[in-house]
């Protein structure tokens, strides 16, 4: 069972590193066999369609991206003001592109969605919980940023780790200087 | 010579819809000639190579992208302040809205240049060269906003537009008010 599991995170896995190097196109069961160094026709006996496969990666996409609880964890001490919030999407940002093949297998997809309904559908429904958790850590964490300013947040993050992780423009600001400036800038004035 | 440009513009703008449709890795001269309704081989009577297909498509991507001269003239009594580059910013948003095909297969060329170096080194000039004419149209104009806050602001553009043009998330806040939102909060501090 123990085994299973880690079979099929193996797959996964390995589903991932298809999607960043080959595109949502290039995502077949075959080549997820070879990119894991299977028998052929192994992927096919644990997601039986290619809609199973998508959702089961982004299931592991998810588990792999989702921070482990001590990194939101901060001493009770601690302001809950922008610089903490500053942290946690510092954090963030480390984990997108430290790990970008992960990171750029979410963007396939994301672009995969407008071509399927099915991937629309699991991807929409896991951005949107990941959404409004976010919004509920703020408000009980009292940290600053309600609604509006979480969802402005998750853009201008999306779009500099698109930035970063793809052909990064020369702009002299690090990504490191970026992410502090747009949630200081985006959660100034919801700041206590 | 008229018509020959004509049809080179209509198997480029095929060529857009086949990128947005079906993926970087669905771009085939095939694809673009069954697209265009034309017979097969015509692309390839354009653009010999796939490089040179993806380089007519960025350079007819640009094309459509760019605003038109109007679009960035304002009278001179108007206040060079942020609610200026709000509209600016405003009109980029509604035109890669408006033509969201052209906007994704964008994005598409975007992760292909991950693994293509050729689409990488395309796209990576003339998004370089289209960051630095905004910095200095800005300079010039004397509108608020320097390097950092034009980086911060494309950054924070692409990926609300990726959002909205993919699966957007359901957050309260319309488009045009995220804009708003957006362009005020980066700017504010480099208003003057």
């Amino acid at each position: 069972m123990a085994r299973n599991a880690d079979r099929r995170n193996s797959l996964m896995d390995a589903g991932i590193r298809v999607l960043a190097e080959a595109g949502a196109r290039g995502l077949t069961h075959r080549a997820v066999d070879v990119a894991a160094g299977v028998p052929t026709g192994t992927t096919s006996n644990y997601f039986a369609g290619r809609d199973d496969l998508i959702a089961a990666l982004v299931e592991r996409i998810e588990e792999r991206l989702t921070p482990d609880s001590d990194a939101v964890d901060s001493p009770p001490e601690r302001p809950r003001d922008r610089h903490l919030v500053e942290e946690f999407v510092r954090d963030v940002a480390r984990r997108l592109t430290g790990e970008p093949h992960v990171a750029l297998a979410l963007f396939e997809l994301r672009l995969e969605a407008t071509r399927r309904p099915t991937v629309a559908a699991t991807l929409s429904e896991w951005r949107q919980r990941a959404f409004e958790a976010d919004v509920r850590f703020h408000a009980a964490q009292g940290l600053p940023g309600g609604r509006t300013e979480i969802a402005l947040l998750h853009h201008a993050i999306d779009g500099l780790m698109l930035d970063r992780l793809t052909i990064p423009l020369d702009t002299g600001v690090s990504t490191e200087e970026a992410v502090a400036a747009l949630v200081d800038r985006i959660l100034r004035t919801a700041d206590v």
